[in-house]
């Protein structure tokens, strides 16, 4: 448990500083005989960057050029790790001189320092955003692992700053708008309401939460192991783990707790043939509802994974905030540069890219535990 | 990633079905010289146990008489691995037999099944309630071990059937009341509608979710491995392995994703006198308010840790329910025996006892990982 | 890394003083599915015990009788931990009370009282040579599920108290010999001038030691993790974690450290039909010698697998020793009771079990590893 | 299990095949606050590249410039991850395209093309000795962590070709010539005379093999996790990870299995003043000789730790062989290019850095482990 690795068979390690020479990850155990390519890694860092058109996420020059340094032969990987690197381009640290002594409210500043006793205060180091870039980075490795088995993974922005957008079955909800708006709302009304008032809350120098939803389709039954290591279990750690995030749900989530089981139990039918799996058997049940989010008993049921994740909003606000320093002096302290707003937009690959890597892990496990 | 050990140097794995001849625990890695008694084991062992004077739980006969089998001389933990076991005593199966051929709604039947190819039909083998006896039983050696550094952790029952208790600094709120009624409610009134509630609801053949809150104070700032291995991923991965959870949140939480930076931001402040723990120093920060549950960046802040587990309604009805067999054929089902209505005060203490294993877990790695 | 478990996906957790209540383990990871009955247990614990018609062995009283307490349901494993215990009956502890206070030559108590700061001194705790039926037992049960794959592991005491025995491909040399007499050596004849040999030496109050050779059949090219989990470093780090081992070689191993390369190396040959495994081929290379052990850059070749392990002799020997106590005052020590001349006989299961623990986790594995 | 990772709290990751972009390490969970330079690791690196002056080694052109490229902040340990690359510069692989079809006689060809169903055919990709270099740039790390403890790791050539050099308390024995010599033997005249016959074996177009000897001084008593990642065992898989080890043996190794225990025994004495580590107290034993090696029941005992490895001959000789192609069809195959013909210098620094991270990581946890 050194912290900076994630899975077992399908492996991560990720490294870097916010303001160091570079950031990126290792993937080990990747199989052998995929086709990967630097536009497969490329496209879904792309995705976590600032939007040109956008006031409410940081307009860092961020061009994040990836390198594969190992793994990957004539376009196909080797089995063996596959190292990715990206350099950082934007180093100018002077800005955060003034924070050397004073713990921002919200920030990891004070915890890091206690755990460490030394913290690199440029940026958060590597409490910053920017390490979710080795994530997304391996993320997009175990995508198009996944993709194999044809399982795909969606996230969008569920709510913001208490504004709840449509989501599956409700009017306005569409996927394939997600990608069209920085927030990454699936409903081009929404978003348009949704960036009005996080400008608004950007004016007034402060910052805004919200929830992001992820869909898995196309898992065999069978993913999960347990007793600690359930699906929900390692995926709520895997979520758990991104910055900022305050919550989990699976399915009906927190509204199962007040409800009835009358209410809650999804009743075992024969599966249409439409809506199997390619894993699926003809004989292997659907449900007639999906309250379970997909897991049952920690072990997916070849419906699809539903979960939702909450994030706190942004700690960087424009606004005065009282804080001390080192001996526990009293400061006021006025936090400059340019800071999200919302990390709504942003985050929607991070949660892809955990999701990817939990799920990478058990489809090679799966296939090594039965019998 | 076998899936029945839990934590790295504490290491917990644990075994039983619920109609085997035994269930337990091996806990590797508990520190030498601690005192240790079966008592410290049964106490806890007691707690999970349905109440006499209740009729939300089941009236299982289950005495659990709990045997040190290593690891324990002369009163005190050797450092080699300790095994507890608790013999199953009563394993009438015949009432199961009629269930071999139906997946139950809203159980993890079909999954065990579509996993495993075979399951142990009676009682649900591995996936019933009486799993968590052997991570009660691990989780009261963790309790001992932290004891040593006054680390408390206390849960109790916050919602359940619909009615949220009182919370901390809420009027009625009396965390000694927790023990004195099944449901763990702290509040003697707020139980004693509950129970009326709940009496109602089984009479009705049906079932009942909650949310369970948990508290621990004492721990010193410094816990948890970024990136991967944040106190709250670890916590997270851990209540989301107990069976029927259904989301965890820390602090605000999900209330968090609705608020602005500027609601949700703790300010540090100078720590006073008598809230320090025993790890603190005089000039380490405490927080002016604690919406972050003692947790900032992954790593534990020295406040409370706060957070809060939702689980579904028992599965178990007995209201006839539709379901389908091995052959996809519709079946209706009938559910009998006596099975809880609701498994709040049950889950308090294993709650309890995975919060312990983490912390144990990171108690010992905090040391090594400093400079 | 607790300590106390191996493996990674067949996962084994060993518990139990030589002197405490019972000795055992928990398997985790085992397929679902295998035939399983206490009797495929019991012959490989029988085969660990100290033979009744020898003296070289200690004539303690272990009937070891193995419960299994989980895991197994109607004969077939189940997917669920399997937990094995043997209770612990000859428990004189009177014997061991003047070790209390000082330290046994080439025994573990020094570096176990100064690692956990107390220790078991009754027979060496889990120093003991009984700490191995946890491993026997775990064994049992790997060789099982091998089995399935026609994977035979066979062990024999190669070298004892200086005498040499044949070996593979030499004269006399006879593996069906090795069961019948308690030194397990594969030659009648040899094994009866060792046991006089041996007990000239237990009549000079001294004791001996020797080497095991192991030969796995049957075993699939690939298995093996590179670069840190190649085959060959897993069993050593397997073999060098029973008690008295000193060293390991794979093949020629310290011979091939003063051989030419033309000498050393096997040549790649079309694979004769006869020689295949269950797993090759028919393109599938066989080779020409085996010097390598049947193991290339660290993942199997399909070549039987062969390496030997050395032991040094019992520490307990009958002759007055020097020694000295915690003030660091001198001592003469006088070991009394019985024990073992030579572990020859009973460290050949051990061995195998090791070698089968270590297999079963590659063969779980390897399944998943593929393209 | 991925492969390439090593250590649980002092963790290890490398990457890079022989011919790709780059090969490296990351080293996760070292301390934070630690002195480290550049120049600490190319000092390192330096030692595992071929000597100019000899023609033993291969004279490719490996500058090996190495980067870090995170978790080091102002000349300090962050306690992040610590990231070290390093370009390769030599990629010339026409010279490997006629190896695409054939298996090389000792190289693992077959095997990584059994396990992978591909293989990078330039210089072996991963299987190349290449890949040590990111086990020398993370044991140089470890190194510098372990001088903090006066733990300094010392490693040398005790044999090669048949020749046996002098050992500690042998005549010609200084260790201080280790460093003088290209094959990094610790007597002047016995690497003159062991150059004179490997270059003889070299124009004869074969190899030779070669025993590494390996000293630790300044290890506390303590180290070690029984019963499965004993200091021995964990040893011995780190050191049977490195490519072409074949054997180790710890203090008197294979000699103990042919001895009496009277001689084998060490007897504890009163700890002498001078001898005394920077961890003993002083009524810790000491030992009157040391043919345990240094270790007893798995632990450190305070007194030195010795082992040596078997390594075989290169492999790659310069006369013809037999071997077979992927259709099983007989080939004879001459290996052209520049080879080691002896591997005994270049992998003394391995040696020493695979040891260095076992330490490493037991220093990190046995702080944890004490009651």
């Amino acid at each position: 448990m050194a912290g900076n690795s994630f899975g077992e068979i399908f492996r991560v390690t990720t490294f870097g500083e916010s303001h160091g020479p570079a950031c990126g990850c290792v993937v080990d155990g990747c199989p052998a005989g995929l086709n990967l390519s630097i536009e497969d890694i490329s496209r879904e860092l792309a995705r976590r960057r600032p939007s040109a058109n956008t006031q409410i996420t940081t307009a860092r020059n961020e061009t994040d050029e990836a390198e594969i340094l190992s793994g990957v032969f004539e376009g196909k990987t080797l089995g063996t790790p596959i190292a990715i690197m990206v350099r950082n381009k934007d180093q100018k640290s002077g800005d955060y001189d003034k924070l050397k002594e004073v713990y921002r409210p919200g920030h990891a500043d004070w915890t890091w320092e206690a755990k460490y006793g030394i913290r690199d205060h440029r940026g958060g180091g590597r409490s910053s955003g920017r390490e979710t870039l080795g994530r997304v980075a391996a993320g997009a490795v175990a995508k198009v692992f996944l993709r194999t088995f044809n399982i795909e993974i969606k996230a969008w922005t569920s709510s913001a700053a208490g504004l709840v957008f449509p989501g599956p079955g409700e009017n306005g909800f569409d996927l394939s708008e997600t990608e069209n708006n920085p927030l990454r709302i699936p409903c081009r009304e929404a978003a348009h309401n949704a960036l009005s008032k996080l400008e608004e809350i950007k004016q007034n120098g402060d910052s805004a939460g919200c929830t992001v939803s992820c869909r898995v389709t196309g898992i065999p039954a069978g993913l999960g192991e347990p007793v600690f290591d359930k699906l929900d279990a390692r995926l709520a750690g895997a979520m758990l783990s991104i910055g900022s995030a305050k919550g989990i749900e699976f399915g009906s989530g927190f509204a199962a707790a007040k409800s009835l089981g009358s209410e809650q139990n999804d009743s075992p039918v024969k599966s249409p043939a439409q809506s199997r799996n390619k894993q699926n058997t003809e004989n292997d049940p659907a449900f007639s509802s999906n309250k379970s989010g997909g897991i049952l008993g920690g072990i997916s049921n070849s419906m699809p994974l539903e979960f939702a994740v909450a994030f706190k909003p942004v700690p960087s606000i424009a606004k005065p905030q009282q804080s001390c320093n080192k001996n526990g002096k009293a400061r006021e302290l006025l936090i400059q540069g340019r800071h999200d707003t919302c990390i709504a937009g942003r985050v929607v690959p991070v949660v892809e890219a955990m999701a990817a890597l939990v799920l990478a892990d058990f489809m090679l496990l799966k296939r090594g535990a039965g019998s």
